[in-house]
């Protein structure tokens, strides 16, 4: 493995509540709710707040806020560059780990 | 993704400098040095150690140290629980970010 391949892993996404959230973005065709996160990955609402803020700042995840029912809905969805992003992520990883196996 | 397969990412190689040192090490048939490590992933010292022991904590690296000309040296090498360690994490993430592409 170079140097230059160690690098090419994007920090935002080499942290396990950030991959799961986009592994879990990515399989969606729909948007997910804020709740529909926060239910299937098990996490606190401030620390899954913090990720996704992290991944929207990347350009990784877009946000939609609406209101329903006169009360604010957050929904969030993978954009292109979040799913390119996710297969270089993964390429990436297999390249360097499968040369020790 | 589920729940339980999110969890399964093991949390000490979810991250870029861990991942990097144990696709050098899996690929290495010998020990590294403390030297060599630090050369080939571009790390300061006080970085690279921390990682190292979280490493070696977690059972998937093994340090031996002797005296080469009258100066310690410290080598690394990956264990067996290390390599399948790595195996599943590959698997995690195959599994996990396949779904989206």
């Amino acid at each position: 493995m170079s140097n230059a391949e160690f690098k090419q892993l994007h920090p935002v996404l080499t942290e396990r509540v950030r991959l799961g959230i986009m592994a879990l973005l990515a399989a969606e065709p729909d948007a997910v709710s804020f709740k529909g996160l926060e239910e299937r990955l098990g996490l606190t609402k401030g620390n899954l707040s913090s990720h996704l803020r992290k991944l929207e700042d990347a350009g990784f995840i877009e946000v939609f806020k609406e209101f329903v029912d006169r009360k604010p809905l957050s929904t969030y969805r993978c954009t292109d560059t979040g799913r390119s992003e996710i297969k270089r992520y993964l390429e990436t990883v297999e390249r360097m780990l499968k040369l020790g196996r």
